[in-house]
């Protein structure tokens, strides 16, 4: 995640920034203030399109919604940054809830039934509404991407597309907190909500 | 990814938006022009902290990072949010590149030594320089998140933290597109860049 120059692009700075104390004792930084920029800015490369229309019949994450074609239509003047992108399996879409609603910092999750702490989920009420989905790349058409395994509402704002890395994406040993107390039909139960499976492809 | 109610908050409309038209024949929509928001706008709910001080000495990615120890700070106005975290091995973060640079849609990979798509890679240049990493959990303490496998430079604005819940992050199959004509120790040597093993834990 190095970064190249120095440019703060797209960072806009508001008057008034929020400054918290480095209280580690022993860590670099220790004695200097952090400074959090207020704001940065993000444009839109382009929009999803799916068949969901209804947040409350949106399938709450892809494993939930295999079958799901959608397509991601990417603005003209970015078609350049989508060569190579062929050869991947999958991609990870960065996308803007822009149906959230207004965030909640303790969320009843989909496929549970207790109030957890909304970091600890992926409900889309976040602070920064923010949506992350692994999917399936079909084919590459211009500057339209053909996907499948779509859990994203028809015209959600697309702001970055990353390339799945196999080598870069292993959790080794990774354990689940709170949603291992959940089991894998009840979770898939709760996640696909009301998609039914016949509505896209088998 | 569905979204509750129907604000569309944070979304910062400009003067002008992007409109686009649905091409697609027989999908949903085809006759309707998209609307693009011009613009989101977000504010980084925290700081992530590191020993990475210098772009070209970090680590590409947290597969290459590993033993390196950081931690992020989140602004107390969110430490309701971070209920139920502590059950969690591995978080997914984004977060602001702020020293990423102008962006430019085609990029020599740190990994490789052709010129690529931006979007088949995972470098910061990107139009809207969000970063995305897999990071290991070691413990919660208050509103201070202890990290390992950071690969992320001191100082980095923090805009989400999402649980890395395993059952969700399944990719089957998977192919790494040009990645995969760069072998593992080279992609290994080149990913770890500057950054010397010694220097975290080992």
């Amino acid at each position: 995640m190095p970064g190249g120059g120095g440019s703060e692009r797209a960072v806009a700075l508001r008057d008034e920034s929020v400054t918290t104390e480095g209280k580690q004792e022993g860590k670099p930084n220790k004695a200097e203030a952090t400074e959090v920029p207020a704001a940065v800015t993000y444009t839109p490369i382009g929009v999803i399109h799916s068949e969901h229309r209804r947040p409350q019949e949106t399938p709450i994450q892809p494993v939930y919604a295999r079958g799901c074609k959608g397509w991601a239509e990417i603005l003209p003047q970015y078609a350049e940054g989508l060569k190579d992108l062929d050869g991947f399996s999958h991609l990870l879409l960065l996308y803007h809830f822009h149906r959230a609603g207004e965030p909640q910092l303790t969320v009843v999750p989909f496929t549970d039934n207790q109030p957890r702490g909304l970091f600890s989920t992926r409900h889309p009420r976040r602070p920064n509404p923010i949506g992350l989905s692994l999917v399936r790349l079909v084919r590459v058409e211009g500057t339209i991407l053909h996907l499948d395994d779509v859990d994203i509402l028809d015209g959600t704002p697309l702001l970055d597309i990353k390339p799945y890395v196999p080598r870069f994406e292993r959790a080794e040993n990774a354990t689940g907190g709170w949603t291992e107390t959940v089991d894998d039909s009840t979770a898939s139960r709760r996640g696909r909500r009301g998609f039914q499976a016949g509505r896209g492809q088998p």
